[in-house]
């Protein structure tokens, strides 16, 4: 069963919904059998090049918020990843910025095989320890540990040659129905859009197993069939002939 | 959405049974969008060589049943065929035999891209117009019709080159829990063993297309998304930064 992904990195209900995703899975009776692909939907093609802002500047020239009321989304969001065993994750208190490279990165990483790894190692370096994921000195410095080439790393983010990938996945997801991050896909066919929660994550891939693992019972079960022994009319295997 | 079905071609119910899949198909709304495989299942093999019997003879000898008797179920299949549009279709006044050269003749012909034409007119040949399908030299008379070069089809029914291919296709329907012939396989899961009535064949193709894309309602509705426009927690799009 393939279970597919759509995020953008600094979206904190991608990082929340990836880890409520990975428990799903984790509680899931058939979890050997679930291929899990992580996807871009980049959402930041507008912010200029390598430019940050903390979340507080962002919320405040976007919104247009007061300092308390701007702190009630991102603190809602820190309490739930908490609550449910995701920490530290920093929203509030972090930066913000243009996510293109990252989302090389990523593609990069997934060309080697490393998709999953290179997605949680990203969502950590961000969330979990407020790292830059925005310039590709940054990302280079992630690709050690991955077991990718720092040399190539770079070359990849500087000629951008996974460009076209991470545009061609966003209007994937967008071709699918989804119009925000995250959004998944299991098995081709159900979309779920949003960051559901764990159990309703749970209860939509065994659904999705159970729809496509269950016999049909067919009407008419009385249905005539040939064998090697014969039909219902032996028309087959004159034996002796 | 790929449809299967594996038949024995001198069971009768196979005949029909494909007649009846036809029918559904044709009578379902999303048909443009069914990719419709027949495969072997041959249940012959131990018959001898290019022997022949009449349906008669072998009822007789393989059930030892009496003149009356042994009408009665080549003469149902008879009427049903009748009664739902298949006509003529010869079951007790026909030849049976050894099918491995007509199965090795649709592989051919299926690896030709004749796949639906070539199970259509051998199941013409043998049950409209009670054509020997026993003999190389039966089956190349019908390889032009079907633009397939005589030459060459008596070639691979001469060296068995399907042979091994028409095998494995009896073996998975094994696998897949088929116990006699015909047996349908929808979109590689859902089976269907048996020549269930047009009806039922329809209501099985309708169910599998609305599981396959049904959208799921996942439990909790106010999942949070991040979007263009900024997320729940607008970390997203610090425009202006």
């Amino acid at each position: 069963m393939k279970v597919e992904i759509w995020s953008e990195i600094t979206c904190p209900w991608c990082g929340l919904g990836s880890h409520r995703l990975d428990k799903a899975i984790d509680l899931f009776e058939h979890r050997d059998e679930v291929e899990l692909v992580h996807r871009s939907f980049p959402l930041t093609a507008d912010v200029p090049g390598e430019g940050v802002a903390t979340v507080r500047q962002a919320l405040k020239r976007v919104h247009g918020l007061s300092d308390e009321r701007l702190e009630e989304g991102p603190r809602r969001v820190e309490a739930l990843a908490a609550k449910e065993g995701l920490a530290p994750y920093h929203v509030l208190e972090n930066m913000v910025g243009n996510t293109w490279r990252a989302h090389e990165f990523l593609a990069h990483a997934s060309a080697q095989g490393k998709n999953r790894a290179a997605w949680d190692r990203v969502f950590r370096a961000y969330y979990g320890e407020r790292r830059s994921v925005f310039t590709v000195e940054a990302l280079v410095e992630l690709a050690p540990e991955l077991g990718l080439d720092p040399v190539r790393t770079r070359q990849v983010l500087t000629d951008g040659r996974f460009r076209q990938q991470v545009r061609d996945e966003g209007l994937q997801a967008r071709r699918l129905g989804a119009t925000g991050a995250p959004f998944l896909l299991i098995d081709g066919r159900h979309a779920i859009p949003g960051a559901q929660d764990t159990a309703a994550l749970l209860q939509a891939l065994r659904q999705v197993w159970n729809e496509a693992h269950s016999p049909l019972s067919p009407a008419d079960t009385e249905a005539e069939v040939c064998g090697p022994d014969g039909c219902a009319v032996p028309a087959t295997r004159p034996v002796g002939v």
